[in-house]
């Protein structure tokens, strides 16, 4: 089977090397030439133009988009008018699940398929395997699942068929809302060990134990391990989370069902609290402290 | 009616000057010549040693204590020895009402009479009167109506007889875990307003516009109206939230009391973080995403 | 000054009522007969026609909706199509401010003016007066001003032009989210003095005299202590509480934003939880922890 | 190495049977008979009575607590008279950190060495081992190493010395707090596509994807599929959910050390609400919502 893969960043140049080295045929490409250069270093074919990608390919073509959500439309308008019927287009990257709904009607009126693919794995993915949540049409699937089989863990396992297009999206919207809200009842763990001078825990150590037997065991908390063994007190390390938009995305979804997901939410709001250099709401409670009990409030520059 | 207030603080000196005013004959005691001084400038007798106080009094006594609640144990073993059967020590401070239950059991052991009034009003009480919240024996609260009739903002209204001993200080424990979650609400908004920066809204004006018919109208909003008209950006004031414990046992007490409190409880936490200069929690996220995703963290001490 | 009053539900008609109190011509539109014979008992003029609100108006027109949300555009629709350069639109209702943008390019267009106007007050503004909160050009709001005047409680305050077309609907909006904030907190506090045995608080005692001189003294308060008055014990109540999706506007408003607002956030989640009869959620823990601890499962439809 | 465990329950049944096989001599003691057979009929002997079971071991005796965290008082009345020097006390069950610390000091007294031990693992821990947290002197520790190789899941893994006593127990409620936390991510996102009718979903399929691969890959979630293959709709499951102390203790440890941990606590409010037939606070918030505007009470039994 043959592949073209479209962006070769961090995520897409360990999938195309995961794919070849199951013996798909990669053709790679990216705008960028140091990208292309390092994944051809791995012995994946590249090219610098959508249009070689296509002609690279036999028909029906299959090609797989892992490119920041926002690029994605952009690409489509360059790489559809180059497809035929019968083509394929799989995005792997997290897109918000309506838009690939709208996205797979747009290549329907071209005769191209689209495939929605929920990708998790990070930088592990290609040691590891990635795990796949699809969404589309049965059939289309169906010939693409070498291709499933060579990215996820194990053939038969890491990656299904969930539904519809737009499913795949969904579910990794919801595994990432999912994710934050796991990754933050950690933090708060380890931050109130870490406050407990009286026990002087070694984190690390803490976090090692956890992994064999305990209910909290996860991937997750293995790389906590990894972290605080590499960095026992996050020395050098901004307190300040980045998010990357699923998380927004299953908070208003979750609202919008009606379902409450406190927990996801406020993960959620720590990160963006996180970046508040100078928060207007802790400064709006010192004055109104200050006006109704006469509370000192604390001049701004002064020292915690 | 005669008076021994104990405590000459902000809210001491105040509610003594109310009391005077209204007739009632104060003698206050405060260990703080300062304190002493600026309230006999207001016309009322001071002593400098709690044995003065209570030898100035006429049997049966009434002692008012207006001190920080870790010191209110302290003061009654100073004051306890020197009082006589049917004195009655009147707790006015955030003391936390179990503690004073086992004080108002200590003070009937010696014959002495207990009540404890959960104070609220700030430092505008000594002109708008105070809400008063009074636990206590009904017998004893009677007998004490015309000190709660002076200090109240009307006569009959803003004092009451809420039931037993704890009573008062439980509802006061209440009411100001509803003071977090109000001011919570108010600095989210006002923070909200602040950022949309389209709209580029007087917060000041908008304050003063709620102030009149709205459904969020209060006396919380009228101090809101004045810090913003003051100080419209909040400059030079630090996003830094002192709490003073009452929040702290509502959250304790309604976990204990099977009772979600989302909303107060949260308002404690956010306080709690607006004085964390380094958050574990968050440099522990920051370094998860880095392990997984290989996401950059940003080096600690770099402009957000 | 005459003005033509579309929608005649419980809002409309009593700000029609108070607009011809204030010696305001007002005629007024609504589809249903019963809300037309309801506000004519008034001695107000009425249409049930849009066409005949329109020729009955004096040139330059102005229309004050009064309408549910989601029919604002169809009222445009058919409104649009009536008017003149120079008549104006004024939109009191609950609109989410965008569409209020929107509305006002597409009144502009033709020659329309367009005000957005936040309004607050319930059915209580009859008598105390509304708050207004009027988003539009400086010209247009300013030859209006005594509309809002005679809606106000009083002439001169309780109304305020906050900025372009679109700041008055978010203000509204804002507000609305401090609304479902100061009201969770309340009803923590009550539902914990509630669980309270001990003490057998009179809620309605305790609001009452929290009205007067607390830090806690509102509006909203008034209205808690008249509600706990009538029926100490919410008898005859569901908890089940509605959302009229401003509180979602704001939530959403703030996560784009970057401003965290946690306790507006989840003062919209809890009225989610309110109306959720089976939660998935709950019997997904519930099923979780039978399957790592052995804990038993409580059968469905099992008494508490 | 001969071990006592007091207490046969669900899970000193099956820690006695684990240590058993690995050549631990354990004599087993319960007050329940049929607790005793039970554990007798894997081949362990077991007595009826405390002093048969400090008389079957040699000294220095090693006994194990496996009893609810109400009743280790209790049984240390009965048991530490029938002690002698050097003999060790180890309990394994959930007691709160500082009530291990006052029992330490209670044994200390009597000569006999106290060590806490945080475990892991509910009913899957006689197959996969359990983690566990140790607490306690390093010689006293070291001595008992055997004990805890025989139960972990690896000899040199999954058991841990932490630090003094007390550091075990505490670690576990920390470790409790954390797993309360990414039990409600997971309900929450499963609840969330459960509601999302367009995909119908197979949550099961879901589940099982996401164990293979992806960053939310964990024991919980193993079980979670389990549960999800048993019983797809979670049919016949009260929307119940029981805590069992470890969550408040660490909501309460955290407000005391000022970490703020508001998902840890969220998830502690969200099982107490579970509970909640009839909110208070739900019908406050809708006896509001009709005061101020007016809107329809949804009456009292009432489908929802």
């Amino acid at each position: 089977m043959e592949l073209g893969m479209i962006g070769l960043g961090r995520m897409g140049a360990n999938m195309a090397q995961r794919l070849q080295l199951a013996g798909i045929a990669v053709t790679g490409f990216d705008p960028g030439e140091q990208a292309r250069v390092a994944v051809a270093g791995h012995g994946i074919a590249t090219v610098d133009a959508l249009q070689a990608l296509v002609q690279a390919l036999p028909a029906p073509r299959t090609l797989w988009l892992m490119v920041p959500s926002k690029v994605v439309d952009a690409t489509l308008d360059s790489l559809l008018p180059l497809l035929a019927a019968g083509d394929v287009v799989i995005d792997g990257g997290n897109s918000w699940y309506r838009e690939s709904q709208q996205r797979a009607a747009r290549c329907a009126a071209a005769g191209v398929g689209f495939v929605d693919c929920g990708t998790s794995g990070g930088v592990w993915g290609l040691q590891e395997g990635y795990c796949l949540m699809i969404g589309g049409e049965k059939d289309t699937v169906a010939r693409l699942s070498p291709l499933f089989k060579a990215l996820a863990p194990a053939a038969d396992r890491g990656w299904a068929h969930v539904g519809p297009v737009g499913a795949g999206h969904f579910s990794k919207m919801v595994h990432n809302g999912i994710e934050y809200g796991m990754m933050q009842a950690y933090a708060e763990g380890f931050a109130l060990m870490d406050k407990k001078a009286e026990f002087d825990l070694d984190l690390a150590k803490v976090a090692e134990v956890w992994r064999h037997g305990s209910v909290v065991r996860s991937w997750l908390l293995d790389l906590s391990a990894d972290a605080l063994q590499a960095n026992p007190a996050l020395d050098g390390i901004a307190p300040y989370v980045e998010d990357s938009g699923e998380g927004r995305w299953t908070v208003a979804e979750a609202i919008e069902l009606d379902v409450p997901a406190p927990v996801i939410t406020l993960s959620l709001l720590e990160r963006l609290r996180s970046r508040q250099a100078n928060s207007f709401s802790d400064r709006m409670l010192a004055a109104m402290r200050n006006e109704f009990g006469g509370h000192a409030i604390k001049p701004a520059g002064e020292a915690g």
